[in-house]
């Protein structure tokens, strides 16, 4: 924010120690008074969203004002730059909005949280709905608050982009990938002999790679929802939230929206568009592309806008996803974890979807039809456990019926990609297509420090984009279709050595058992690319000869949980610690019992690693491959794609869609006289 | 190698466990008979190296063979392909070397090691000096033993080269940088608002980004010799050895060398070369672009090397680096650190160097004259120490001169670039030259947990490539000169959230310590971009305001020795672990005295952090640079700039050197007829 007077800088300088880091009164907003969306965003040409001014008055804490009223006076205008300022609803020919007012707590800080002494703020608000930026240029928002404060927003619409270079996009996440992962996949994955590597990823041969950088508006770590939602929108957000940015009304759906990769193209174009994820499909990165919330964890009801669309509120709608395959049968199966209980099985089967709840029905769903497919409650089991050790998954009970037992015919995500483009297109016919594919597992095993399973799901994603390659080829559409991969975050992984751990296992105590680790020199060749000898997994070229070879990769994370390491792989999926009766979390016995104890970096609350600050790497290939080179932001990816795809017109163009009648309602946007 | 017959094959299949694996007998030659440079090595049409077979007898072990009595009657040919084999004596018009022998020993396994088991093997040898191919294409090398064993070796000899695209090259290594280590400097030089950064990283704004793999020739993890020798000679080879194939013999100075990218571009074209380094210039990355040796820890020698060239064989000739600075002065200074007792500011001195010991007389030396600059011994002074706690720099005995004291009016990687610069510019004239500075002590930084130091010389190498693209724009010379960014390796560290400093100090057990760290929302945005109250650096643009905020980066590698950890920033430069009596190492009790336990990874004689696997990033712009995307091994990075200097010929391309008598001597070499 620019501050415009002196009162908002002294103000602004005494805040930003407390309200900058760790705990933030929000995160956007160092004023008194909030811009949503604030200052330095940029926009996609008509890409809609809405506004939202607050205005603060904190009761007590060390931002204590006004004795905790509102100003309920305020006023606001934008401006392009060179033109007399007008009121925000002159501007967008919106009508003056209700006010609105609420109180909300924070904790300045851990010591604040400790004596539990919360910092108390009052609220006034107005927000204006669904409007639009036709022309590129600079805009300036004033807020006008307490007599003579002043916060501004600078707003950039970037260029206009209506001609589509690319029919269609897939559009790959590696869910928490980073370099550091793709190098230890290729060094389980294929072989080197004197230090050439005789087979290469399918990223390798991408021909055009950049890095992004993933961290949020408001916090340098970033979640998965944000992530992707910048990523999709071109709108940073905070963690936890999608498709909005974050307010501080108690309500969760009201916070101020921004519209979609898929919510455009499908108003713009009428193209297909589609979600696979090995994850649960109301998961932060699928539902992402059609999520307006601040809080991820709103399962039922993300499902139900995935399908029916904003219902709070005029919005655009996308008609739902022509193939949506993945895990989380639990929003599906009528119940708790569903939108008001109900079915969503039927409500998509009602919608005209065919329904699968395995391999062999996905393989024989009709191409030409809207396809939902939901495999398992939860994640999908990763590639290790559905390749490798099978038997972990008859103790599941993940069955997507909702019947008891295990899901079996499972598909994985080159299964689920494969069919998605083959329907996506075949309905996208003339229009295009646009499809996410996410391995989520990447992240997840990451999280419990199951390095192997992780690289396991990254070597399936690889393998799937190279699959996806040579589908594109089939179908006669490669030449047309943008292939772009890349991961939202990362985590602070990397391999350091090799452990021999047949060696390790022979130790009686903690720092003998380190020894068995080899660096430098000890580091050795990759024993995963030898054979093992009496088995062969059937898994296929590009996938370890062995998993579990004497020789392990020796890897961590900078941020662990407390655990026990043997470097070894487990049989079953890791549990690294243990959470005890008051939350605590302790070394978790039964994970890897020949170990040595590491003790952990993280809050003693944290059972499992996290999120890291990472750049993030971006291949790309395919019409306007070139633009992806170099370093940038992650909300750059969404205006790449979306001038690729034509997206940003001067003027509102919707594409005529029978039967969907959310596209009929009131829009409020600027046009250029 | 490929394996001509059952015979080898059977004895690779029972050898590939033990040799290939944290212990190997030779790590370029599973089988008994070794070529070195062994099967698929690159070579630049006309560069020069050695060859050397090797037959190995095994006396004892798992690989015992023959008794112990190493085949001498072995005999090798090579062919290019679709033509007939001829011995390696007429195909080079070599005479036929002498027959050399040996013995040497190794462990098998931790096992053996910790039994004091060695396995012996008795070797026959035989080397081929100062060999070229000049014709590019793939040739075989067929070493034939024991009666009927064969290992063959397939070479490729990349396409000619002849036209010099980029006149000039600025070579940077960030030693040990990773992309992750990237994004951190940026939080901590670099301001946002609202998630867009208001000031970027010079390494930002390069056009063109690629990714290179620094495995050794035979262990997945690198240390810096070798991979530095990789990016100067397209060779990749083994931990500890530079310029060379690491062979078996006892010398250390008779492995078969390679030629590096100073000693073509001064053979080929006479143009200028120079080296910068943060390190004691002695150190693997300075000295690998003339070194020629399997021990990087040979110092001295290694400095006469880089004056005189390599004395015991023929070789290519560099007439001496143009412009070297560094630190290191134990290797100049008469005494036991330096060659033969020998004063090497007079070696230096008599060739007609000027010599400078600091900063003042390093921007007083003339352009036109031939520069040596030492500045300190051992390594120059961190730049945090250089210019926020300089109070540390009095307390150094360093002083270049020998004098007791510490050394005073230090350079830094900025200064000594420039200066390299304008003496390179002048002295290389209308040939051009290559430049190579590195910033070491990213690397040296890591390795002790320092990450602010670390990431301050980090800064300190973006702030020298922003001011060298100024310089060589003053200069005239920018659209001229190839300007590259890359590291040699990784560290495994990354950032994962924030730790507010305060709270941690006020715990009073190492769980609750924990609870400082905040990580997603309470990771918060950077407050080393916020002004400290009171004290102002006066570092300028693109450095912290702040080096030591409340909320610090939370930031770890997944390889520790034992140490205390609090977030902070050590006044002093960092010793996380202590070294017993025994070798072992334990946590340094006056190290981050505050903070908590945490217990390591690695071997307990480990008292620091270690390289990691992580493929690291490399940044290009200026002629050629479009060659630079993608992903590639990092011998690729020698082809590509030696291509760009048009130094690969079909013919001996020597130009004269008046004074160089190196270059007058025998040559063996394949000439196409």
């Amino acid at each position: 924010m620019v501050k415009a007077n002196s009162v908002a800088l002294c103000l602004a300088a005494s805040l930003s120690a407390a309200s900058a880091q760790t705990f933030q009164r929000l995160g956007t907003c160092p004023d008194l008074g909030c811009v949503l969306p604030p200052d330095q965003q940029d926009f996609l040409p008509g890409q809609e969203f809405d506004i939202r001014f607050e205005i603060h008055a904190p009761k007590n804490g060390s931002e204590a004002f006004n004795n905790g009223v509102p100003d309920e006076k305020f006023t606001a205008t934008i401006a392009k730059d060179g033109q007399k300022p007008k009121s925000i609803a002159e501007f967008f020919k919106h009508s003056e909005p209700a006010l609105e007012k609420w109180t909300f707590s924070w904790f300045e800080d851990l010591f604040a949280e400790d004596a539990n002494k919360p910092s108390v703020v009052n609220v006034a608000s107005k927000a204006f709905r669904r409007v639009a930026l036709y022309e590129p240029g600079e805009y300036t928002v004033t807020l006008k608050y307490y007599d003579g404060q002043t916060t501004k927003a600078h707003w950039t619409v970037r260029p206009l982009a209506t001609k589509k270079k690319a029919k269609n996009v897939v559009f790959f996440i590696g869910d928490g990938m980073t370099t550091n992962m793709i190098t230890a996949a290729r060094l389980l994955g294929h072989k080197t002999v004197n230090g050439r590597y005789q087979s290469l990823l399918a990223l390798d041969e991408f021909p055009v790679l950049g890095h992004q950088m993933s961290h949020s508006i408001d916090t340098f770590i970033t979640d998965s929802a944000n992530s992707a939602s910048a990523l999709y929108s071109g709108h940073k957000s905070s963690v936890n939230a999608m498709g909005v940015y974050v307010d501080s009304s108690p309500d969760t759906h009201d916070d101020p929206k921004v519209e979609t990769i898929v919510e455009l193209l499908y108003r713009v174009w009428g193209s297909a568009w589609g979600a696979v994820s090995t994850a649960f499909i109301a998961d932060a990165t699928p539902i992402a592309l059609t999520g307006h919330t601040r809080r991820r964890s709103e399962y039922g009801v993300l499902i139900d806008q995935a399908l029916h669309g904003v219902s709070n509120y005029s919005w655009t709608r996308t008609a739902g996803p022509d193939a949506y395959f993945g895990g989380g049968a639990e929003q599906f199966i009528p119940g708790s974890g569903s939108y008001q209980g109900k079915d969503y099985y039927a409500e998509f089967a009602n919608e005209g979807y065919s329904v699968s709840w395995n391999k062999t029905a996905l393989l024989a769903a009709p191409n030409d039809q809207k396809a939902l497919g939901i495999f398992c409650r939860s994640n999908l089991p990763v590639w290790l456990d559905r390749n490798i050790y099978t038997d972990n998954l008859a103790t599941l009970e993940n069955n997507p019926s909702g019947a008891k037992g295990p899901a079996t015919d499972l598909p994985g995500q080159k299964d689920m990609t494969l069919k998605a483009i083959e329907i996506l297109n075949k309905r996208g016919g003339d229009k295009g297509f646009f499809l996410m594919s996410e391995a989520a597992s990447i992240d997840k095993q990451m999280h419990t420090l199951d390095y192997e399973r992780a690289l396991g799901d990254l070597l399936e994603l690889d393998d799937t984009v190279r699959a996806t390659i040579k589908k594109l080829e089939d179908l006669g559409i490669l030449e047309e279709t943008l292939i772009v991969v890349t991961a939202d975050h990362g985590h602070g992984f990397d391999v350091f050595g090799s452990a021999d751990t047949k060696y390790l296992r022979a130790q009686e105590d903690d720092r003998s058992k380190r020894s068995a680790v080899g660096v430098y020199e000890r580091s050795g060749l990759s024993q995963y690319t030898q054979p093992k000898e009496g088995v062969q997994y059937g898994t296929g070229a590009n996938f370890p000869l062995n998993w579990d070879p004497r020789y392990a990769i020796a890897a961590g994370l900078g941020a662990n949980p407390d655990h026990r390491e043997d470097y070894g792989l487990g049989h079953k999926p890791r549990v690294p610690a243990a959470v005890g009766a008051n939350g605590e979390v302790y070394v978790e016995n039964t994970d890897r019992p020949g170990g040595f104890v590491v003790n952990g970096t993280l809050p003693t609350d944290e059972a499992q690693g996290v999120h890291s600050l990472t750049d993030v790497p971006i291949f790309a290939r395919g019409p306007c491959q070139e633009t992806f080179g170099g370093t940038y932001s992650n909300i750059d990816v969404f205006y790449k794609i979306a001038s690729c795809l034509g997206l940003g017109h001067p003027h509102n163009k919707t594409v005529e869609h029978p039967g969907h009648p959310g596209d009929g309602h009131a829009r409020y946007s600027y046009l250029p006289t």
